[in-house]
């Protein structure tokens, strides 16, 4: 069976970053999940060493600590920078530090502050935690009706896995209702050069083998993509689950993959089609 | 006749607000004209002796000088104060005053300026006066596939009198392209409130007179509004224009007027509807 890969397709650029620096620090913990798939976290513990901790308690005298990519907040990064004998590595994404360092800065010049985001998710707790108190987090744009500003000079900031159409909405909303609307566009486009990369793919292929965790939104996403294009497209979390009467009389296979899906599962599963 | 007069009709606040400072300065005259309504310049010239001057040629010593409502660009304003024995007294609408405020302070911080606007109207001209080489004037959307902004960080004001969703449109364009864009909502509310109370009564009347210039497009909207609700609606420059076939066997009838239509005119109209 002949593969072809997306051109796109996987870890983005923070997490690829977040695992380099973690394989460079054996003996190590990281602060909170490097990244949403055990298997990964698994292989850095028996490769590298590399722990996990769950909140600062677990830190050890002589540590080394990882803060994970999508950073964490900003008083348990001082609270760790502040213990002896720690030394601290910061892989939280470029992208993720952007936003944190808006918020601080706008927030400190007597803005308001909206985030677009999750308010459970990681990512968006540590950015949240870089504001004053007049912060505010939504998902969609009827939940502004609820929120009182203490300023009518918003600044507003995505987190970097959202669509960019529902910001858009969102600061449509803002802009009729206030003096000034600062927009920072802190969206990342990794996720969806993934999902370019798999509509275009799957218009090519015979079958559609898309590989991430079966709870994961972002590979359910990949998959429904690819199933408008290819009907025979199929999620996989690895190389077992592979069924080789999906492949009877087909030729081509394109292979994609979530964005919590690291490099050597991929490999795995592309060898296997491969010997079909 | 049943008159009724629309909720809101006529001047908005900036051009009333001109025309009490000119009445309070008899002996004066107006840079450049206060109101695109040729009627009213003169009634202020000859009720008043509030003349109007074309360019700083015109200004004479111990002369009073009326900024009019649209501003005017700042060197000229700078040029007229620094001239000896004249007096300059300011009736720009504070809410042409604001943004040129905005483009000022966000030109010397080192934003890139848009203008959302008519490049050739006095009021923009006004404003991107104040800004330093970095500024550029639209209409459309699609003029931003021409601009090179030198920053990647765009501060943006609209003409006040533009409308909001087409502001929305070229702002979300600059986000999708831009790291910062920083939206200031300079669009004034008067002309949308004159068009709404006028969708509001012609629904309730038999027939609507719409006075204004003939050549005057939110005159014309006026008309357009009304007529979709009350067939009978006609334009008129004044009361002259009536005609007494439009009222037989009608009861009542609605009025507004464009925003460049003088209280009196509405007035006189008004006056003869009720004798028919």
């Amino acid at each position: 069976m002949k593969v072809k890969l997306a051109s796109s397709y996987g870890f983005c650029f923070g997490v690829k970053r977040a695992i380099d620096i973690a394989q460079q620090h054996t003996n190590s913990a990281t602060m909170g999940p490097l990244i949403h798939n055990q298997k990964e976290i698994n292989r850095l513990n028996n490769d590298f060493n590399v722990g996990l901790y769950k909140d600062l308690n677990d830190v050890k005298k002589d540590d080394t600590v990882i803060i994970r990519t999508h950073g964490i907040p900003k008083d348990d990064l001082k609270e760790l920078k502040q213990k002896e004998d720690v030394k601290v590595i910061n892989a939280t994404c470029p992208f993720v530090t952007t936003p944190q360092q808006i918020v601080k800065k706008m927030s400190a010049e007597g803005y308001s502050i909206l985030i677009f985001g999750d308010k459970e998710h990681p990512e968006v707790k540590g950015v949240q935690s870089y504001s004053q108190d007049d912060v505010h987090v939504i998902l969609e744009p009827t939940e502004l009706d609820n929120i009182i500003f203490k300023n009518d000079k918003i600044a507003t900031v995505a987190q970097t896995t959202r669509k960019k159409e529902k910001y858009l909405e969102i600061v449509n909303t803002l802009i009729l209702k206030n003096k000034e609307v600062r927009v920072f566009n802190t969206i990342c486009d990794a996720t969806f050069e993934n999902q370019d990369a798999a509509r275009e793919l799957s218009s090519e292929v015979d079958i559609m083998i898309v590989i991430g965790g079966k709870n994961s939104s972002n590979t359910k996403q990949l998959l429904t993509i690819a199933q408008e294009k290819c009907e025979n497209s199929f999620l996989i979390e690895d190389e077992t689950e592979l069924d080789t009467a999906w492949f009877k009389d087909k030729n081509s296979c394109g292979v994609t993959a979530g964005a919590s899906t690291p490099d050597w599962i991929i490999q795995n599963v592309i060898t296997k089609i491969e010997k079909l």
